[in-house]
């Protein structure tokens, strides 16, 4: 633990003069500057003497504005929506740009999306809540009348259970880090705990689940224990300050941190409280975890831990060689991340990354680890482990225990190989 | 410490029912059960065999999209920009509109403005940093150099120094929280520590302070102390995950953590070591401080301790007695925000506020108390205290040191009167 916590006290570049193990072998004893002149091929002598005016130097430029968006330079930086599917209208999704963010928090334009019935547009001043069920009380709750509740905020990942599926497959697609892990995004959310809602009903004898449906045409439903409601499900309302989009709930949606993403009903307009759960369509129908006796696990609900480089990965193109920056993310539904290990040969040798969290459980851990790249070809993966001492287990070990037809909950070491062209590729190693 | 800690591992709720000074004594005794049922008049029974299905669960709502957007319903929450001054074009600002926020993160759309020429719209392929002055090597910077470099992402506040300059007016104005404070924001940054830079470019002898230019029609520049550069300073290149918002200096701005918001200079396009500060125009037309005696402050660097209740807040209309959140933020250049008491009775008595920070120094902290309001005047304000010892100052401690005629660095306690009839006004008090 000591050691680990001295690691994080470094800065990367730190650890690349120092001893981090990716790069020892190369840059042992190297000073700072000699290190950051690896990157020397992109740094140019400057002549101060002939600086160049560009033409938004010599006028003023616009106004401010109301609200803003990107740089026109910047429209790459875009959600990947899959094409919509014409025999079931409104399913569909779009995945978060990985591997084109940074840090922790996804911003509310780029956070994934997945529905079932496609992106309701409701009026805030006639949608209800609606909780009933095994309370002493029915209730029913206004938009405004939950905006004078008191609220907590959070920073918390949110992951579909189908995530990452794509590598469950027997080929390895030449997918990007989004395409196959898009299903992913950290924000901080504000609203009002469930159990303060629940206390105000009373939760009548023998109420053990709390089922959520929401209020789009697929009257999306799911089930969830009493006991993870009281302890920290809220309902949200605000996605990094602002009023929750559309795609995310608008005007309210059910929040269970670290539980897979379709657990946390947008659109909620019904919690019942019951003694068992619903069985939902979704919760039968998907999500649940086909094994090898044919037989299927349900109700698999913490996202299990994982992590994912994004940078270098699949389809990006490394245009030199020297040092690059590996920097991913790394995630636990059960418990805050405590370590990542990075390899650049394929798992025969690890280093310790330095982490950048948001101080949350739950949430986004940013990992960064400097690798000197000299040309050879290079397996790349990244290995997460929680504070509950869970480990990411590789593509292997997932595969023993599940059905190969299973496609849910998938949270594999993800390897990328690096050519001597400097291809990124998404492999199974 | 150890009392204050206790305080902040409750819930706001739970201190209702338990010690919150505000309300002790209203609602000692009662369950929390009890206490919730002060929002009585908002929560309606509910008949549960009664629901309407509205339009919008009928049929599938719209498709993912590549990049969203807020709700049509939620139109309000968005930026006060200022009406452009002909006679300065480009020269303006926008404000957030901290009152209809949550949480401590300011979404990109929505982050505070303040151009001295406009927005200039940067192709990024264009654009060049020089590095240059006292140094050992001149060297320059295109944006796909420094996005090579390492990284790191941070939470930072940043806030305007002429910000609240409204308040050092003689008369109180009516107006809103965001029209007062809006010149201050709060997001996860990300970039490359100016530190890695300079090393690589080799601090000559003498150097000591560092001058920073923006490519802005203005050619906005600022002058920090070389020790503060290499401490903690960076070039932002993403903000809140995606690449930083033209209005926040795309394709990069310097970020100096804690420090007065124009000293991050935006659109950055030069860095010259010196040894000694430029004295740029927007060092002594603008950002210093007039004492009394008719002499200036300059170079007031760090953010002074500051919190701000945004709700209620001005210009807020109450709709009914019982429980109401106390929210708002806390911030300060110096440290970490320690603690946040709130007084309803214009700092005769105080109640420790519930913190949510994010970890990080130098971000906001989000507070929360609850109150009960029986529909008579009150004075609600808040006080920051930081991990350094600095209290926020009143009023009248502030405008003791300064001049009457000073606007910037205003950081006293906020004071909102509630009237009988529940109008909320921006008293000073």
């Amino acid at each position: 633990m000591s050691e680990i916590n001295n690691q994080n006290n470094k800065t990367p570049w730190e650890r690349v003069a120092g001893n981090g193990l990716l790069s020892r072998r190369h840059l042992l004893g190297l000073s700072l500057a000699g290190a950051t002149g690896l990157i020397g091929s992109r740094v140019l002598a400057a002549d101060a003497s002939r600086v160049e005016i560009p033409q938004w130097s010599k006028r003023p430029g616009r106004d401010p504005s109301a609200y803003g968006s990107p740089s026109g330079f910047a429209q790459d930086v875009r959600r990947l929506a899959g094409n919509p599917n014409a025999t079931l209208p409104g399913s569909g999704v779009s995945r978060t740009p990985l591997h084109l963010l940074q840090g922790n928090i996804t911003p509310n334009s780029l956070h994934f999306e997945r529905h079932h019935a496609g992106v309701p547009d409701i009026d805030p001043a006639q949608h209800q809540l609606l909780i009933h069920g095994l309370v002493r009380q029915p209730l029913r709750f206004r938009y405004e009348d939950l905006l004078a509740y008191p609220m907590q905020s959070r920073i918390h990942f949110l992951e579909c259970s189908g995530n990452s599926g794509a590598n469950t497959s027997p080929q390895a697609g030449d997918s990007s880090a989004a395409a196959i892990h898009g299903l992913l995004s950290c924000a901080e959310w504000t609203g009002v705990k469930l159990s303060t809602l629940l206390e105000e009903a009373g939760i009548a004898e023998g109420a053990s689940w709390v089922t959520s449906t929401g209020a789009d045409g697929a009257s999306m439903g799911r089930s969830i224990p009493l006991n993870k409601a009281l302890r920290d499900v809220f309902i949200a309302l605000y996605q990094n300050g602002e009023p929750i989009r559309p795609e995310q709930g608008y005007p309210m949606r059910l929040f269970v941190p670290g539980w897979e993403g379709n657990v946390s009903v947008k659109w909620l307009t019904q919690i019942k409280l019951s003694d068992a759960p619903a069985n939902f369509r979704d919760e039968t129908s998907r999500y649940t975890d086909l094994l090898p006796d044919g037989r299927a696990l349900q109700f698999t609900f913490p996202m299990g831990v994982k992590s994912l480089i994004t940078s270098p990965s699949g389809q990006m193109q490394l245009r030199r060689q020297g040092l690059h920056e590996i920097t991913g993310v790394a995630w636990s539904g059960s418990a805050a991340i405590r370590r990542v290990e990075v390899s650049a040969d394929g798992g025969r040798s690890w280093a310790d990354a330095h982490l950048e969290g948001t101080g949350q459980d739950l949430a986004l851990t940013r990992f960064r680890l400097p690798w000197l790249w000299e040309g050879g070809p290079a397996v790349l993966q990244s290995r997460a482990i929680d504070a509950a001492g869970n480990v990411q287990p590789t593509r292997q070990q997932f595969q023993e225990i599940y059905s190969p037809a299973n496609r849910f909950h998938y949270n594999a070491i993800q390897s990328w190989s690096v050519s001597e062209a400097g291809e990124v590729k998404n492999v199974y190693a």
